[in-house]
């Protein structure tokens, strides 16, 4: 038998309410409790030194026994961004935990506002993967927050997105597809902004401010600026709300999309064997799914075909719709980039050029 | 052989675009072509103006053969309405159409604008069953546009609606819960509210304008006045995007819906058989499903044993999965009004009084 002693005689002080939020959160998602190594993405805002101050809190108070490492990315943006770096590495320092941190330059990249943030979300992700590779770590955090969900959602929304968008960001993937790394965010699920604000108060510590954060030429700040205020003065709960209803149709993505595997598994394998090494689809299987299922179908079987589903629109599946109907418009339905699904004798199938994958997909980046 | 013959020499009118739109939406519809009365509700604005127009060219072109009522409630809430009931009347009879009216006095109901607006859809919803069934109709007509849809589409968002609230309103439906008598929608998918003023000015028709649609007390006229202009600034075709969004969530709630349907009758089936008549559930079939499916299916079963959901919430269902799941919180969940659900022996039981029916409940009138 084994003693355990208290390592000191003092009472510990009670961990804050924040930090007893972020460390329910943690044994929600199941992540690890010993014996590992943290990658923390910490920019320097409220919201990240709040997360590494309460995971500070946790872990000196023994209620977690991990190992921190703190990343931080200068995007070489901002004049002010060296300052950022230098503050994130010294508050690290005066935590007393590992420091990671790397500078691009992406001053140079377009300065068309959209590709400029994708160009940043890439650099940014590919930097903790490296960085969690090398400090042999399996799990990535970032601080998003329920605002940033609840943002995501109207983005999302703006564009006329499927429940699979509307679903939000989801709390625990991959870092990268297929990585074992996983990309989690222990913020999401529960933390206002403002409590991030609050708590780095209490603290005393005086984070940073991203500029960018209040440039409202970026989609993102003006919903955050204009759209969720405005509709707040609908319903001050608005942005529980959104996430709300994110959790709800995520789950609703989840059940269609694990029943379009099970069908796609039945579908395809009812089909001819094909020498393009392309797989054939049993219309008549298809026929008999609700629709919401069987367009998530075509989906997954272009996806698997093509590589990505880049400018595949409702429009290019509806003519795919039409064909599995036969209803009137042909038997070839086009798809963008040159590929094509021909009915033939109760098969559908596709056909043409497989594109080259040079790069990594974007849409696969994920993209909050 | 019956030759048919042409009544007229003279060339006819080409449709107009707008009776062009309308017409292919009735076909796509299913709605009837001849040999049937429709009661056309009518109050005067833009929207309803033109939906009378166009199935009057419609009909005068002969491509339908259907007789109109054209049906006004006037809710004697306005100064206004009497000269709107009068117009709406005379315009009825110039084209040659029957008329129906009637007038209600809501001025004495409650002033809170939820109540009075929930008050004069009811008095309507009532007057078109009326006179539907008064004419022996089985189809009735309002004039909703797709701006109407993604209006219904943000107020359902900013309460944090699933699936099926954000699915927006159904182009065709019962008017009452049980009845025969069809509520058709014919605009809602196509027609945007500018057309049907350009339309109605096109034909020289100078509809009327209800006040009541500026009163920004009102949450729809907000949101039409300022979310959605403000939506509009990020994406020029937010009203399209939104209605895209409701057809597909409708989809998927109709798919998640109708196994939830089957999966209660065998969850159910199962159970023991008892006596107070209130079905059971068996507990692994439930555990088996996917939550999105689960959680249709306790909505499915509390609605059968208590004739509505009113005042049933997220945390009551939740409640109740935890009863599934086995987890902590004892063996009974409570539901609002008195019922309860328990577990017992691999079996959810529901028990304690069914809640009177004295008025059908309002959640189930149609709130478009």
């Amino acid at each position: 038998m084994k003693i355990v002693q208290n390592r000191s005689h003092r009472p510990k002080p009670r961990l804050s309410r924040f930090a007893r939020n972020l460390l329910e959160e943690w044994r929600r998602l199941d992540l690890p409790t010993s014996e590992a190594t943290i990658v923390v993405a910490v920019s320097g805002g409220a919201d990240s030194a709040a997360l590494l101050l309460a995971l500070d809190e946790i872990i000196k108070q023994e209620k977690l026994r991990l190992k921190l490492v703190v990343a931080h990315l200068d995007h070489g943006l901002r004049t002010e961004s060296r300052k950022d770096a230098k503050w994130v590495k010294s508050l690290a320092k005066d935590l007393g935990h590992d420091a990671a941190s790397s500078r691009v330059e992406l001053g140079q990249t377009s300065k068309r506002k959209p590709n400029l943030e994708q160009a940043a979300r890439n650099a940014r992700y590919e930097f903790l993967f490296k960085t969690a590779t090398r400090k042999k770590s399996k799990l990535v955090l970032t601080a998003h927050t329920l605002d940033d969900q609840a943002e995501t959602i109207l983005l999302r929304l703006l564009r006329g997105s499927a429940a699979e968008g509307l679903a939000g960001t989801a709390s625990v993937r991959e870092l990268m597809p297929g990585s074992e790394i996983k990309l989690v965010r222990p913020l999401l699920g529960w933390a206002r902004r403002d409590e991030t604000v609050d708590y780095c108060q209490a603290r005393s510590i005086e984070f940073r401010n991203d500029e960018m954060n209040n440039d409202e030429t970026f989609s993102r700040v003006k919903v955050r600026k204009q759209l969720l205020p405005l509709m707040k003065s609908f319903n001050n709960r608005i942005v529980e709300a959104l996430s709300r209803t994110a959790a709800l149709l995520s789950e609703d993505a989840e059940a269609l999309a694990s029943q379009a595997r099970v069908l796609l598994d039945l579908a395809g394998r009812k089909g001819d064997k094909n020498e393009t090494e392309l797989p054939s689809l049993n219309v008549s299987i298809l026929l008999a799914a609700p629709g919401a299922v069987r367009r998530r179908v075509l989906r997954q079987w272009i996806l698997q075909a093509r590589g990505d589903l880049r400018r595949v629109e409702r429009v290019h599946l509806l003519a795919v719709e039409k064909l599995i109907e036969g209803a009137t418009g042909g038997r070839v339905a086009e798809l963008p980039g040159g590929m094509k699904v021909t009915r033939n004798r109760g098969i559908l199938e596709l056909s043409g050029k497989k594109r080259l994958k040079k790069n990594p997909p974007t849409s696969k980046i994920p993209t909050l």
